[in-house]
């Protein structure tokens, strides 16, 4: 496992590349309350997805589907829908995982993360 | 529950090419208590992993991720990971989901998750 | 998904059983995302509320409770509270499922869980 | 913790008319750990399971639905199965319930759930 | 549920000790829908709270933890950071909790927990 | 947020101080699958629990209670009792945490952790 520097630095260019709106909105959601949590999830995106073991689109897969699965995490799962997005995920694929994750989940889970999709590809008019 | 249908066949063929143990397990699992849940499980598959919108690879990330999430579901996350590697995703592949999950679902569901991987893989000779 | 069969025509009637607002509700939410879920859905229903082994007022119970318990599915309990008050359980009946579910899911569950009942009763001004 | 007060003199006797082991048992579990815990118990089942709002049969398939959707929960769910027998709720209604729970909380709750009822179910011969 | 014993007593004093908005507004969730939930919050506060081991700031630092880690229960934490802060914890330490937190139930669970905590910290303007 | 090399190496100190067998336990269980995750854990604790925010022994109490609030994590778990142990909490203390958790996360999960406890108290003789 490499540098200090190295992990946060790179996992700030992994998020900032999904979308550069990332590393604004978390410092705007940590500040005044836990600024340090920015280059937290930063180190474990540059700790996690720098690695070669997967691609990213299958990284976002895996994300996706296991935040899907939580169930509670509705503003997290849109953050990542977006970065999903940016990536190339067609909403087409998208949705296919959560129909996927009710068989694990159950359907509230799902359901409720596929509301989430249709909103946030409500307001991604590029596509 | 209606005779065999499309849906039913179709999901029974795609368990069976994934490990043609995958049958014969859930009915041993469900004899005397539940045998309708072999099909249910079977028609769920057919509904939904035979859709054309993601390749059975990508599928089998997003399952692993899901029951990883879950935390909960060791057993069928140990069925789940043989079908994995039957489907010819490698070892490494697999812990990357695992350590992946970590960041949203906990390191306690991963290290157990991993554990459960761990097993499997001292199991599985073959490869 | 095949066209509809004899379990979704069957779910779908169960689910307009319970409210005829149901069929539109899943329409609604899953148009443009994922049509297909209604009638997975309601393949579901037809293939387990349809069943004999338990009486409609005692699955009420069991979806109930279950969705309490997941705690993260507010919009799902909401239509299943609905559901339920049009089947013949009464308020304070809901209302005993969440505070014994307490015991088994912790007291936020059930706290949230009662605030959705509250809100759904306040707006069911039939009865 | 007070005196044995009437709540958890009428917890006690809740529990014990749904099985006599189930005293000792917690008894059992507790000692040297939490004796204090079977009293919390008891006392939630007199406050509780007491209420004339739902039958007590009811009430069991509000158990069983809930601990069920937890999916972690094998332990407690097999002593509720054992409850729920002596109650009087066949195997194959036992079976149901779970069977319905895969639709809120996921196959992988369900066929965990399903595989401790059949546990319970073969070491329960008198049936 | 009986008259209001000691249990119940002792729990309401220790809930309004820790704000005295807790019980108007544990009365005004549950008017109308599952009033005897109030009581049966302040005797598991009389039951649990009141024993001796564990000091009350380390009880606050138990429950902050628990519910972070359920990830669904943000207006139940909303209501027990004021209780923690009102107990003399700060700002920073409420934040380290839920920070650690992020380890063992996943970033989203910690993020979403620390934005409720800022609007809660924002609406607290004597401190 | 430090130097890498700093942050692992000051986990790694953490982690044995509170039980030498922590690094080699973990090593155990990801040789072979993840061996990379015994550094990722001991950079989280390296990045948290060294922060000055809160005392160790309060940073203890927050990850049994989180860990308990899972519900699914025994193995973890087992190893954080004895870690708790071996900084001095006692076990009526850690008994104190999980008859708490009762009321958040459910009985369930808090008399499987109480199983837990005792298990582990029973093989530590030396208190």
């Amino acid at each position: 496992m490499p540098d200090v520097d190295d992990r946060i630095a790179r996992g700030r260019d992994i998020l900032a590349a999904l979308n550069p709106d990332n590393e604004p909105m978390l410092d705007a959601l940590f500040e005044g309350v836990a600024p340090d949590m920015t280059a937290m999830i930063q180190g474990f995106f540059g700790d996690v997805y720098a690695r070669p073991g997967l691609p990213m689109r299958e990284r976002m897969l895996v994300t996706l589907a296991a935040i899907a699965a939580l169930g509670h995490a509705q503003p997290q799962l849109a953050a990542h829908i977006r970065n999903a997005l940016n990536l190339g995920l067609t909403r087409q694929e998208i949705a296919e995982i959560f129909m996927q994750v009710a068989g694990y989940a159950g359907f509230p889970a799902a359901i409720n993360t596929l509301a989430t999709a249709k909103q946030v590809f409500s307001q991604d008019t590029n596509r």
